[in-house]
């Protein structure tokens, strides 16, 4: 219980909702079809997850998913203690054991192949084989599992299996629409909306530039920083160069355009 | 005995018959043949070993195959214990040991030459040597060992090897007929014949995208899903969208074409 | 002595001559040189090893070779145990403290480089060095290596070296003749002359298509689990597409041709 | 505390401003917004963030960061002890917990998906998960995250994923101005104004040479050492030889023409 | 001492003698030159060295090296033991406190950086530096290293590096000619020299289709392989087969042309 | 202090002077500036440290760095002791607490990443964080850092990386000249001035190869090799053969080449 208790979301996190899909969701939660989130950096997919967890009053856990992640990092493992072995629970089976939300965050950069043990989660069966322990595991009536990914980096080399995507009910996130993005902007680093919408205005232009020279447009959460660097009493151009400019892009030209447009911006 | 039971299946799985596979099922089993299940993601492979297994009243143990297992995964391994190492048989010495039916899921994505542990399971031997324990199992007369694979998937890379492949008999899948499939999607998910019919017909259209833009169709998996959402409230469209379309494709082309043939169906 | 009975190939095994291959192995035997047996899939080699085994009364070992198989796997390693680390000897060393047939079983799944710890083995030393444990094992006189492999399979990848090979005599294997192969089957599964020559051939059939479509022909075991399960009272047609077509081939083109040799001849 | 104690910076580094960069790292850091420093080798990255650190009055965690380092080391593992095994934090983990800089220098070294573990520190949530653990952490409201690295260096395989960088506001550097620089050997090496004049214009006609035979220009590190060699009695063309030319090029045309505007310099 | 007696070679090697390389090896042994021994598989190179420490009279320590042999294989490595761990010397370690040859078969095998451990060893430090240990050991006064290998291996992936090459002397071996070849048949098989005559024949013509669909030539080691057989009662044609052509080639047209040359000399 | 004692180098090395090398090394350890010693094969660079290191009566610790060397080998480790886990210092830390010069021989040879660890301890800091035991040593006012390379080696994989690069001073090493290299040999190997020059004119012609056949010429090592050999009793050409030809080369043509060279020079 006391473990359950500790994955809570124990304040409500702002959330912008862009369409219905926090209806859809409740939806899907209802009857526990796991879900995947896709869409671009910092769009606000973890926040919308955070969110459901919240509004659904179920414990959160998170995994930030990477290449070197073996299977035993989600299930658990055997630690040698004073009196031999003990058996340690992953963040999965422990999702899996309380009832939780178990999030995979950027799925794809798991090994590909490690993504199977989560397939008996995923389908009728809702267990969990522990191999090495020689358990199977029935997952608690609240659990769900949630995935998110990045279309845009897929390859040849790694994307999903369709024989994991086809266990997944879908979501696609994209930057929220302009005023929406505005508002968010206001409200997280209280500056005025006017300043929001200029601000808006450079992240759309750079996202223009997606394809053209950038890999990815400017996130809502780097808008957030200018925001917020403005608001602790930076100057404008200062502020939009450190925290939009710089950390995505090392292209003199690109740079320079960009610059130019913040320029332009706050002349 | 008590580690028996905890492999039995024991409720009747859902499982609708396509042709007389339950019968050369049986045959392959009274011979113990080894035998291999073949089709695409979701078409109902291991629905159908798991109510094989409940038939014939076995143990059944799954095994989720990845790139990652080695070959002590599955045979077993030695751990540290207050009192020296201790061998842990993995799943597939207890299916030899209990008389199990042992599922290897999504085989090919074992590591090739790992497989190479089944042989003598395979042959007129039936016997699983642990060589780090210098032990030679003899299988139990019950045991039968079963493959599942997704001819899709095969590359270069990746096949089974032939040596493999001639040790077992060989159950072709597909998707169910129309009027089988939508028998399937209104018991699984209560939903009436109509609307069961109008979802076999968007997965049927998505079917015939396959190698046209798609990797694999929609499959019965993704229809009962959908099917489960309108049953709860979501409205028919949004329902196919996330639960048909965006999980299977990131291309626009594809999701709108798919997008279409919904509105279509629903209008 | 507990230890060599247990190793024993204690029944006759069932095995059809096919030239005067029994005396040439015993005269290898004689003169404890090294033996490499050749061919394809599923022809009887490993049978054949087993058959010499029990007829010169030796204990057989067999090694399922594999390419994440270690020096360690063969030779033997440390364990921990409560008093400290405890040397544990591989089959390889087994076999030659006891004075074994020694069978590594497709060796060219093993790393390449990991066959060099049985060139002391094969020449006039005899010897086994456990490098880890600082002993030099002289090998027992009754100690003899084997090693099977398939030419089919070789690559510039995957091939023994030069080196290695020179170390051995070898025996080449193919499929048996039509007759001698119709008798197995007879024998094997217990079905009539004529059926076993149905089956025959349509295995040749397939056989002509290696290299055109097949990588490897229909083996003799594949023959005979389509001979057990017609004895098991299925149907001939559906005997052979589930024990000689659906495991060997995923091509349509192929199948429709194994297929329809199988009608005409269940006509 | 005494833990903290051992991290902070004791005396003033020697840092010579180049622009408003230390004004707008305190308002980086008084939003505790994560900061990526990026330049070229040997500019002075690694010294602005000592200096920052020693003005900030805070401890800093520096860890170099290589292609074989795991998660863990950043993270913490366990350790076996007497009485078991027992929990290290790495230093990613010292950092969160005790509200230190954690420096991550040349931080594309890493396995990039080994950066992942990051990301919980660097946005709203500020958490660092020990999966290994079970432990959730609660980044100290001191804690800063900063990285390095330099753009030079970047090609397909080793770049930073943009859902990295895209938690960064950047800070980008450059080879201080000549006059600067004349300053930094001065004060660093005690040398006169005039050879520190005459050491910069050498290192400035070599930066030309960067991308026409040189993958990097001289750095300001090695001018110093230039300069430190000649005022401890080398001749200053040996010095120049040995500290600015035998070190960055292995190529003799470009040997020679780096060794003649050494021999004009120092006419 | 004990440990020392337990590597002396105690029967004298039969060896034949090809040229003065007798006394060149004494003559670099007796300057504790390491020594590299050059030739195809199976002309005798490991029989030369072994006839040498028998010569000398000083222990021999022989390791095949492979791919996976790592630096501590060679040197020794800690084992965990009732009292915690304790270390075990590896052979190199070894040969070099007591005074041993060591021999290392194969070195190219070992991966080519892990071969920079016999570095210190061998120039004017004779010393092996047990870096794990702390400790720096001074080789034994009657230490010498011997590498082996084999030119027609080589490729640009694996080779010697010119920093290991010039650390040796080194002797260059091929086949012995007819005459000295034959009598090392008659003398080690006990048949007449009219049929060793004759096997050299059939060896000498295979060795001309090297690099024509050979990749070596039959070594002298076949040839007695099958001087033995022959010996022992099994008809020349089929001895010749079974030993020198099935082992090294799969190639049906070479093994027809072997096969032939075989009858000729046998009609 | 005992520890330091045992790697003082206790006679004095002979070593022959190029230019004034001696005297900049000297400045260069005044100032405590890392070194790089670059030069081809054999040319004596680990001579020339070994002969500093005895001038300056500092301790050298010699680490031969190789593809498989962890950071760990280099920095320390964790051993499993009686009393659980205890802390092993490796060589890099070791020199840095007692003050030694720290030689990293060939030091390509490591991973290129690996050697991130170095930095802190090539720059103002002289310090050296040991992560995975939360220490930081400062290093002792006796310590420097050398490391070895041979441009030749060089290649797109291996190469170190300006930032690393960029933390020494460099002294270029070559073969010597023909005198002085003369001279060693009738030093090293105690023979006549005329011989030592016939041998150093076959070095010369060798070497004149370099890039028209052969990777390296023949080092002056090879040619103590040749005259200690000869000094030892065996024929010039004999000794030249095998201590100057086979053990470069390979190619049947240059050997020829060489090998006429030297029947010209011993006429």
């Amino acid at each position: 219980m006391d473990n359950k208790e500790q994955y809570k979301v124990r304040k409500e996190p702002f959330y912008q909702a862009q369409r219905n899909e926090v209806a859809l969701y409740e939806a899907a939660y209802a009857a526990r079809l796991p879900v995947m989130v896709k869409g671009p950096t910092g769009c606000g997919k973890s926040r919308f997850i955070e969110y459901m967890a919240w509004k659904l009053n179920k414990p959160l856990i998170t995994v930030a998913c990477n290449e070197d992640m073996t299977a035993s990092d989600l299930v658990g493992r055997y630690l040698l203690d004073a009196g031999g072995t003990r058996w340690l629970d992953g963040p999965l089976t422990t999702a899996a054991r309380i009832g939780a939300i178990c999030y995979l965050d950027e799925v794809v950069e798991a090994r590909q192949d490690t993504t199977v043990v989560i397939h008996p989660l995923t389908d009728h069966r809702r267990t969990l084989p522990l191999d090495k322990k020689g358990e199977l595991i029935k997952a608690h009536p609240d659990f769900q599992l949630v995935i998110s990914y990045n279309p845009g980096y897929q390859s040849l080399m790694k994307d999903l299996k369709q024989s994991t995507k086809q266990r997944f009910t879908a979501f696609e996130f994209d930057y929220p629409e302009a005023s929406v993005e505005a508002g968010i902007l206001s409200k997280e680093a209280d500056i005025d909306p006017g300043l929001a919408g200029q601000l808006v205005k450079i992240g759309q232009a750079a996202r223009n530039l997606k394809g053209h020279g950038l890999d990815e447009g400017i996130s809502t959460r780097l808008l957030v920083y200018a925001a917020t660097l403005i608001k602790g009493g930076v100057e404008p151009r200062d502020a939009c160069r450190m925290a939009l400019v710089r950390p995505i892009t090392d292209d003199a030209d690109i740079r320079d355009t960009l610059d130019h447009a913040i320029d332009t911006t706050f002349a």
